[in-house]
């Protein structure tokens, strides 16, 4: 005791911050961790060539599709926090803004804009996603919103939960504000049961099932509906705005939706599939209808001298320019379908410019320099239901490249 | 040479960098402190519930008030700058950008674009306001502007003074730039004339005043005028515009404001009040007039577990999620109010939809886990005059909450 | 000696980051540098006063000209990123976003967004540019766009050559998608071909000619071509666009540009002129022409206290507010002028509203407190050609002010 009297407190003190710059990214820390600043980025420079679209429908470009500086850190060593805006898109905007109350791993309080906890493949960073973008089955889901999350995991990450309350996105959207009075709620399980288990090879498989509901009203300048996309990023599915009769189509009334979801990782090979079903009380003019869309995806991966996971594929050795030796390649390969309900034509949609259903088929290759730096190049094709005048749309085939950076 | 092999120089060439991580921030310094890198953000998850609102005059949602990365510094010893993007209220923008030279510390000069030296309320860091948002005084208040300000206090912090030129704002707005060929002057003094000084139960006391001073001439798309908002963030006072037939009131002439305002805080209690009046000269076709409004506010909290301060509210110890001790509730009330010219109407605002006055009463309750996280819930009344076809527009009834970071 | 042979990897392991924080500016690097993180900024607050504008064209303004947060960095020794957004003119974007592949000095692959290898002037950083704002050169070159970019240089920086196949820029502006399917290519050789040998007046002697060559198609939302600016940033010439009758010109056809440039640093002195020359293929309705636009400028500099530079004047000592002494005086005059083709009036342009010709003179003078911080103080004057009912456009007389930091 004397010993102790006479010094450990100023040595306590004097312990020095942690400055980590490795593979592993660029941080400050205090010694016991209570404090941390990480500094992070995202950077994915895009191409997109449209094959034998002689109506050039859709335009070749280079796109800036995230550009992300992003500040992740810790207070007090159990306040989390994360700021991330994006630049991408020529568009300014932010995604994640959160502050997560953690008093343990099983119960955190989450604040503030983050992704809804919905869908499976939009939960997995796109960074870590085998394809330039995601199916179709995100047109059906929502994306970021602001709100409360109680989430958590236990056992190891064996089971993880989320509860949210949320202004509520329209499907395929994210939202800077509420657009009515009331909120969604939005629930969401997955399990891991295997993880840590015998037999190994089912560690990797994931299951789960999360589900949205609310009230949502829009208004003329501000509907709470939003365009469906392509693969290409072009919109396929619009409800009916007419501003100078002021016949526009609102969201009005009660929106579910629902998706059982999953993933299988062994080794090299991945497999991530989900349906989304999402079911929207509607209204134009004196005209409502309650509209059910559906949609769902599978896609299998295979990484060449690394791992698969759903963080994403890890090379075995990062790639050396002096021995050009290194590096990972995933291919892989998707089916995925969206499937519009027919009482939408033509009273909510115009079926000479809205499809009624797409079914794409796509496959990726993605060199893997290092956990940190890719290359990737995609094609998808999608064939259309409806959608022309002529009956159905040209399908879209589309050439992808991206090269990606995260720190 | 022997004597300089001895010794000094090298080792002082050595002297390592400071890397701090802690409850102060996050940053990097060299070790005479002439270079300083503070990497810092703010971060505010706001709802806002509005209570008895038959007509649904506002929207209850989740928003991100304010998303700011910061980045503040020095260089060469005698450079200041700060950088503060803002990614709140769905809106990126730039809020301070500034260089401020220090030859010292009674004598400064700033560059840039900041928070024009004014209102008593607006200068206090909206991060250790106790109320959620600020009151109807900032209706009248310029906010950001871009220019130049030479600052400075003495005695410890004794007195301050802050002489301006900047583009000139709309009472209650920021600008980008000047919408007229002149310039607005601003002044402002400050004292604490008993800081540091007997009796010690006088030392929170300060007062001051502040003026502005400039010709401001508004275009049809540029009108040099803003809207006035509620508590709730709602339009209560717009001017009138008509696109359509041009008739659009535009700021054309003198505008004049002037605030006395103080603080007291001692111990766990704390006293904001402030005075504003603006003066401003419009027109819409040939119809001129000067109007003249008036607001006012006062403030008083109290700090259960902490010390009151126009810095924020300080927990005697931060918050331990094990034991549940420490922390600090901080509990206020307000009330504030706002007195529009009654020549105003109908000419150059339409009585059915803009009111003519409004008084407003609030009470919040902030409880601070420590010095960088909070949660608030605030409770704000206000009733109007005017603003309504049969009348006042009905009383606003808003439940405020927030979770709020900094660091 | 013993011991340290026995056990080397784990000290190898332990070799701590390094911590910069001096004037060369704030980073975290990795000890063998093969992971690197730059934060940097720049700042600049500007003044416009235009001079003898008895018709008021501009208008005096404090205007934040740039203000940019900079993350720098290296992944694993060979890849280089940068994420420079820009919230300066009220209105945030990304400039400088891409990946930069470097397996050797003389061959680097760049992806995403960047200044297009083209105009001299430009791809000077303006923090180094003896002007407030660049020569009227500026108004045909291409600034940032996407795609890729082929660079690289040899005998220690005596070659430089660039590659690049982009979305392709409307003449003076930066797009963030492309407006058609075809893509612009870009080349530019630049050689300093007494770098680092005899005879040593020659050494900051550099000439260079780049070129670029695309087809561009607009649309009537999205033309293909952007406005031309002068010194004072007042357009003073724009292509006829009016949406209510349709009749807009958009770009149709082949763009061609042509720049021969060059620079000469000798001590003190510093010279740079440039010659560019755009072609671009138009349309509106029935009308097609093809544009044949000039430009040109001359500018000259002499650095008091220290060495010019393409890199910018460096004070031979920083400027000490102690002892007034130190820093250096920057003084430099510019001629420019910008000759738009005749055939492009009255079909495509009002010869009221935008002028044929510019002529510019302008003089600078910039204190360089130290590498980082500046205060400069320009007067330009431009006269022009047409551009008015009466003849020609008033002459402008514009005196500009600059506080610049960057760290």
């Amino acid at each position: 005791p004397q010993a102790r009297a006479q010094a450990p407190e100023p040595q306590k003190a004097a312990e020095p911050p942690v400055v980590q710059v490795s593979e592993e990214g660029f941080s400050l820390s205090s010694a016991d961790k209570a404090f941390v600043l990480k500094l992070r980025g995202q950077l994915q420079g895009d191409g997109r060539f449209f094959l034998d679209d002689t109506d050039r429908t859709g335009t070749n470009t280079f796109v800036m599709r995230r550009v992300r500086p992003i500040l992740d850190g810790t207070l007090f060593g159990f306040i989390d926090f994360r700021l991330m805006p994006d630049f991408g898109n020529g568009q300014p905007l932010i995604q994640d803004a959160y502050i997560d109350f953690r008093p343990g791993e099983w119960v955190r309080l989450r604040a503030g804009r983050f992704k809804t906890p919905f869908g499976l493949e939009l939960l997995q960073s796109d960074m870590d996603n085998p394809f330039i973008e995601r199916s179709l089955t995100v047109d059906l889901v929502p994306n970021r919103d602001e709100g409360l999350e109680l989430h958590g995991e236990g056992e190891g990450g064996r089971w993880q939960y989320s509860l949210a309350v949320v202004n509520g996105d329209p499907d395929g959207a994210s939202t800077d504000f509420n657009t009515d009075d009331s909120f969604d709620l939005v629930a969401r399980v997955f399990a891991l049961p295997f993880k840590g288990r015998e037999p190994s090879f089912l560690q990797g498989l994931g299951l789960g099932i999360a589900a949205t509901r609310g009230l949502q009203f829009g208004t003329a300048t501000n509907t709470g509906l939003a365009p469906f996309r392509s693969t290409g990023q072009l919109v396929i599915f619009s409800y009916l705005s007419n501003a100078d009769t002021g016949a526009v189509v609102t969201a009005h009334g009660q929106h579910l939706r629902l998706a059982p979801q999953g993933h299988f990782y062994w080794g090299s090979f991945g497999l991530l599939a989900e349906y989304v079903r999402s079911s929207q009380e509607v209204q134009i003019g004196d005209a409502r209808a309650r509209l059910r869309h559906h949609a769902w995806q599978t896609a299998v991966s295979w990484v060449f001298g690394g791992k698969a996971s759903f963080e994403g594929a890890r090379p075995t050795k990062p790639f050396d320019p002096k021995t050009l030796e290194g590096g990972a390649l995933e291919v892989a390969a998707r089916y995925h379908a969206l499937d519009l309900d027919d009482a939408a034509f033509p009273r909510f949609a115009n079926p000479a410019r809205s499809v009624r259903g797409a079914k794409g088929f796509g496959v990726a290759t993605t060199f893997a320099f290092n956990r940190r730096v890719r290359f990737a190049l995609n094609f998808h094709r999608t064939n259309f239901e409806g959608g022309a005048t002529d009956g159905d749309r040209a399908p879209e085939n589309v050439l992808m490249s991206r090269f990606q950076l995260t720190f």
